[in-house]
């Protein structure tokens, strides 16, 4: 199921060119570029970030509630800062558990941009179902 | 500007099929399908709702600071809960300001399925620039 | 249980006076006063309006988890926009279920002052606990 | 002004029994005892974390806005997810600065128990005004 999900990441992630580097439920490291995934403005949409962030934390979900008890994890609650305006080039993710419980996971994801700078600090919690 | 806004929904907007129906300060709405907007398992990526919310909430702001002072609008917190999945069709997407003031504004956004009922809230906060 | 609820309100929401005026699932009111729960320059603090919606809504999600399996809620993850200072007086919270599901429950609260004008939106997802 | 807000903390934070160790923009550091700020299964109440990240961010603000420009800051936007139960001691809350801009500021506060656990992640965005 792991390697599933790596291997398949889903019609959106693929559409805005996520691309996943490392996948673990301590630690998930994805990338995207800037180029096809802005606002009007040129910059880089906030959502895309909000996807960014749902995709690593949620890859981190399913493998640790599928390594627990085969289980599955659901998305709940997710919040971003956006910190500031990306341009250009790519932005990396780095998703890290802050709590893997029984009943709830939440990771930390912090977007940066090709200059290490942070554009985005996001959290999400997700409810693991034994399905 | 206004109109501008409207006819150029930028490219991830555009990327993910998301067509604006109303845009004014007081109320936008807009949709998107399910289909091309998914996660691994087939139903509509959570992070979809989050950029349908942040366009929305977006674009209410940016006609408001506009009207305000011919200024621009900076999205800088969201935040959303996924309430169910939605599998097919598409959402629908409502924006209503919560608070309109000179320094800050706040949307609420309301997502709902084909039938109605509600797969996601969202509540997205901009701070105003005179440009 | 619900009568147990409203009747001991908790150590925090006592000191703070906070105020039970409706309780069931579907809709949950309670006040507090500004005097007494002010940060330095004498307004409400933004705290303070965390504490009366968590309270709020995790009144509405222990009597909903009672009522279906009587089961518990814990809070887990909440979040709030202020939009206004209050300055004195009273303020008033209105709690309503956005989603009451078998796992997750989501209330939006609404704090209003004196004048009716909205000082906090804040929205709150507890997980059910069969307990 | 810095010592000014350090020595008067409010009536909330005084009432609940919170006291500041370390204060700069860079870095907040405060406690206060679970006793007394408890809900009413006598665990620490989520909104008591919420005040105590609230009281450290504004903190941090402050003193940054004041620094900047002779400032002040106000607090817009809170997020908070409860990882565990405290239910008795001291719980100790870090902020650190995400972002230092000129309009935004926001913090990052980690509260943790006695024995060195994560209770709680928040985070707080505030709007610099030049007063």
């Amino acid at each position: 199921m792991e390697a599933e999900i790596i291997d398949e990441p889903g019609a959106l992630a693929e559409r805005m060119g996520i691309t996943i580097a490392e996948a673990a439920p301590e630690r998930i490291v994805g990338s995207m570029p800037v180029d096809g995934n802005t606002q009007p403005y040129g910059m880089l949409h906030g959502g895309a970030s909000c996807v960014l962030a749902e995709t690593l934390g949620s890859i981190g979900a399913a493998m640790y509630a599928y390594r627990l008890f085969a289980g599955r994890a659901v998305g709940v609650d997710i919040n971003a800062t956006h910190h500031r305006a990306a341009r250009e080039g790519t932005v990396t993710g780095v998703a890290t558990p802050l709590r893997l419980g029984r009943t709830v996971v939440t990771y930390e994801i912090v977007i940066t941009d090709d200059g290490g700078k942070r554009v985005c600090t996001a959290r999400l919690t997700c409810v693991l179902l034994r399905s």
